[in-house]
């Protein structure tokens, strides 16, 4: 059997030689020639590498051969897709945007009024955020699914960043006003990033980081309702786990208000039961939609009739009526304070960011569409700005009401639109209704929203499909719930960083044997009935050949030998041939060829000869610039492994 | 020919089948079965994982099934490589020691005078540091051709770092202390990187930046030798390449001492020569080995009988007669020190350890024996502690001396032994002599020793073999002489990552092609003879698909089949199947399969089949734990292309 395949491959090397087919004759043939690239020129592939970086989406293919005008309407519409989809932009479009839009409207006003709690901000600058970015967005962003507006997690860290700086009650002023600033620089941060083309950037916050600093991040969030849900008034100003309990627990004889608690728990219920329906009825998906304005409506009723707010039931009290007032002359734009701006904003530019280009993409997918990534951060970096001068705070795409949106049927940017005129009219006459809300009430449902954020499954799925995510993860997670927000970030950062250093020091390696009757070769490990070529070890090395893995990738290679030697002894055999395969190996650097070298030499002691098989272009390239080919000989660099296996095999025949 | 061909090919799907050979009817077989690996053990796989991080030498290799005693034994040889090797020591190798010794002591001598110079220190420090150590080295080190001792960039290095800090001057003494400090805890960072095995560590600075980091080193340095080989007496205390040349040519008139630049010039002519000898003949290596301190006598006889110390010809003056005295309680154990001290430890420890590392692999390679990294890092650190203790400052191999030692016939560390007794005799008995020693010729003798350094070859060929290697060496170089040290290893370490990034965000991708009458498919880039299969597309991913790449790969590959749609309007054809090679993806984590998924669903919109091919076996692995297979069906993974597009094609042409 082992003969007969023999020959079907001889069949192959001389097919390939144009020879006729004789198999005892061809041992010697030379086989298939390794394709010897063409030398690189070098501006060119310094453009090249340019362009795949950075304009990886090739922005301008739209533009080439156009007319000056019509390049002038591409630009436009580049800037303001709206002036493309617009021109298709149909009633029955609008009919869909328009449920969508009073849905999520619906949603997103007592949303707004918890989440600007959470950034410690009075109730309005939610709202005002959810005025004036989403109509930017829709003229400049490339999403149709996404719903534009404050979010939690964003507010939940901005207020974290800001407290370090100055204090949300006493100095209330200087603390609105290095928010705007945060949220100038936010947005001047996200326009950067697209512009310069760096999106991938946001890259390098892996899946499953994100998964575990959501999941930690609504844990947080969830605990600082307590306060609300609680009624406690005395709360620590910590967001850790440890020292949240430790003030709840502290205050139960005194702190807590039964009547409050009642409220909250019974509307809880109420909004969770809600969600529940929509869950197991997609057609119902707008009852939990409109759940949170329901329980806002019948409680703020409730205490309004029944005088609640007499027994110690808080309530929001005053919400500043009329639109965003102008901020611009607010932003510091000088001194430590635009320092102190600069860095939140960071921060908080690139989480909004990381979670609407997430929602993006994750929608793009689902309608098949593309969002342009860099184009998507111009947009929400507009917006950002816009915001700053209007008194808005970060605003991002949100999780929950892009779901809500999407399923409510949104065609367009227009649901957007609506749900921002929406807000408009809140602002304008009904902010006095919320006088007599209930904080407890905001605090249920900002709870009812951020359980949405635990996504257990995923973290379940991570764990099955790759342990070092799932380190990632659980790192990101607790650190956000034990320690704090900022620590859960650079724990996420780091141990992401770490994994890409792990890959590029430590590649992995294999040992290759013959499938059976066949010419192909893979690794002993996966395909245990694969078999060893006697005196020819095969080594294939799993990664690029760089400064950071040359000497590691030298010594595993002599390692496998001697293993390989130790085995032998018995058998008075010995290797003869050393075989890598270079497949995987897309690069080599001066450091690998150098560490190629040594290989060799220490090969050459021990009268070992190495064998190359399939090196890609950019290595072969490399080699030949060089002159390694020339230390080894050009005729130790094949193909294939078979190839090589076929030159070398008959030799050792020769010698036993 | 084509349809031989094809034949051969079923051939080799037969044979893998088990059927009898007829090609027709054999087109629907099911090929090779891809293998599917035994669910990985994780507590196995985080073993293998952390073993091939930081054990992958494997160091406890010898210890296993031993008696204790020869476990203790084999413990204090790993510790001691003295007690091993010295126990075949014989007096033949000792004559080689002796010489090199010898030579190397020539040699060292007036470098260790100048060297204590360039870190600002008295000259008998420089002494100091070339009898201790190298004593330590030779009972715990395993490179047998190191030549140890205080040496010109790290000395360069130190000094301007301490400065930053203390006038070495003005507080003398604060300096010397900080000096010792730092030497302290850059031993401390070479013993830990050594006991925790991160080694590793060091190798993220490339070969490419660490030559160029050295030629500019070389150059400041030959820079700050001006002062003394011109007799300046007010010399600019910064090292960038333009403020020396100002404080040069500001000082012409009345800053330079013509007879000192006669003595210096003349003797560097002879130093050169002595150099150029060596080079031409590599018998005569010993020349330019004792040029140096022969150039010292003599212009020391000179200077002391024509008393040219008056005529304004600086001279060495006093250096401290005997051995180190104690510097433990020098040491800045707290304050503000301490972490100065710490900091500077660890940069000159690392730059240090790279240095001493280079050499020992260089060497090893050429005698083909093995340096253990970790343990050799163990070693110098402790040496450099000890010598913290006993007034020495930063020790580490010499190139250059290293370089005469193995000329010299050196065998092993013993020639650190009669090199650092040498030492310790001129410390106890000859200092006196080198009173009147001219600083020009020390400063000759450091020129003619840096110049070494300058390895211009090695910037032509990395230029050749890899551009991006080019920028990251010529980044350090330029930083070193026009900004200072730090900044050249700054820009050098950052240009070296920014290279790793680049290779895990951008991968390249590949369109493959078949390679004329064979089953081999191959990148049509670097076989334009490659022909692509109608109605299939395959690609080839040349990277672990990672959070940092999925999105890129995804969208990349889309644009693959986009592009090849464009072309393909005009024959009225159409991709039917994309066909992924995935032998170069090591390895694929949540996010990738997260690309995956979304890439499989828009092909599904475009009516197009995803199939892989030869998935390894991690990646098959966390497929089938995410249920990838079963989303794109299992009969669409195969073992080779080749099988793919069989499968493929039959399907095509009944289409057609």
């Amino acid at each position: 059997m082992a003969h007969e395949h023999k020959d079907s491959e001889m069949n192959d090397v001389e097919t390939r030689t144009f020879f006729a087919p004789d198999s005892q004759s061809q041992r010697h043939n030379v086989p298939y020639k390794v394709g010897i690239p063409p030398k690189q020129d070098l501006l060119k592939e310094f453009k090249t590498t340019v362009k795949e970086t950075f304009f990886s989406d090739d922005p301008l293919r739209l533009f080439k051969h156009q007319t000056k005008s019509k390049q002038l309407m591409l630009g436009l519409q580049a800037i303001f897709p709206i002036l493309d989809w617009g021109r298709s932009y149909n009633l029955r479009n609008f009919r869909g945007d328009l449920i969508a839009g009073l849905t999520i409207a619906s949603l997103c006003i007592p949303q707004d009024i918890g989440y600007s709690k959470l950034a410690f901000l009075p109730p309005q600058y939610g709202l005002y955020s959810s005025f004036v970015p989403p109509l930017i967005y829709a003229f400049m962003g490339s999403s149709r699914d996404i719903a534009i507006g404050p979010v939690a997690v964003v507010s939940l860290l901005l207020g974290t960043l800001l407290q370090n700086e100055f204090d949300p009650v006493s100095d209330a002023n200087e603390y609105r006003r290095l928010a705007f600033t945060a949220t100038f620089f936010a947005g001047i941060t996200q326009a950067t990033l697209g512009v310069f083309r760096l999106g991938f950037l946001i890259d390098f916050l892996s899946h499953a980081a994100v998964v575990g600093f959501m999941g930690g991040a609504a844990i947080t969030i969830a605990l600082q309702q307590l306060k609300g849900f609680l009624g406690i008034k005395h709360f620590t100003k910590k967001t850790d786990i440890v020292s949240v309990m430790k003030s709840v627990f502290g205050s139960i004889e005194h702190g807590w208000n039964w009547q409050t608690i009642v409220i909250g728990a019974s509307f809880l219920a109420f909004l969770l039961s809600a969600k529940y329906l929509g869950k197991k009825n997609k057609k119902l998906f707008w009852v939990p939609a409109i759940a949170p304005l329901i329980s806002v409506i019948l409680s703020t009723l409730f205490v309004y009739i029944a005088h609640a707010d007499k027994e110690g039931v808080a309530i929001v009290k005053h919400i500043e009526k009329g639109i965003n007032p102008p901020s611009v002359n607010e932003i510091y734009f000088s001194g430590e304070n635009l320092l102190k701006g600069f860095r939140i904003g960071i921060v908080a530019g690139m989480i909004a960011l990381t979670e609407a280009v997430a929602i993006g993409r994750t929608f793009a997918a689902m309608k098949d569409y593309q969002v342009d990534g860099n184009k998507e951060m111009i947009a929400l970096g507009t917006m950002n700005v816009v915001g700053s001068m209007t008194s808005c705070y970060v605003a991002t795409g949100s999780f929950s009401r892009s779901a809500v949106n999407y399923m409510a049927g949104c065609q367009t940017a227009v649901s957007n639109i609506v749900m921002s005129l929406v807000v408009f009219l809140v602002l304008k006459f009904l902010t006095p209704l919320f006088e007599y809300t209930p904080n407890a009430i905001l605090s249920s449902i900002i709870i009812s929203a951020v359980i949405g954020l635990i996504d257990y499954e995923a973290a379940i799925l991570i764990w099955k499909i790759d342990k070092f995510d799932f380190v990632a993860c659980m790192g990101a997670f607790l650190g956000v719930v034990f320690a704090s927000v900022e620590i859960g970030l650079l724990i996420a950062v780091a141990i992401s960083f770490a994994k890409i250093l792990l890959q590029v020091t430590r590649p992995r390696t294999a040992i290759l044997g013959r499938i059976p009757m066949t010419s192909v070769y893979r690794n002993i490990q996966q395909y245990p009935e694969a078999t060893k070529v006697p005196g020819v070890l095969i080594v294939r090395v799993d990664s690029a050949i760089y400064f950071s893995n040359s000497n590691y990738i030298k010594e595993r290679i002599l390692r496998w030998l001697t293993e390989e030697e130790d085995q032998l002894k018995a058998t008075y055999q010995r290797v003869q041939f050393l075989i890598i395969e270079m497949s995987p190996v897309t690069d080599i650097d001066t450091s690998g060829i150098h560490a190629f070298e040594e290989l060799y030499r220490s090969l050459v002691k021990r009268d070992v000869q190495l064998v190359l098989a399939n090196p890609g272009r950019l290595v072969l390239d490399k080699l030949y610039s060089s002159g390694f080919p020339d230390l080894i000989g050009e005729n130790k660099i094949f193909l294939t492994v078979a190839d090589a296996v076929l030159t070398c095999s008959p030799k050792i025949v020769q010698e036993v």
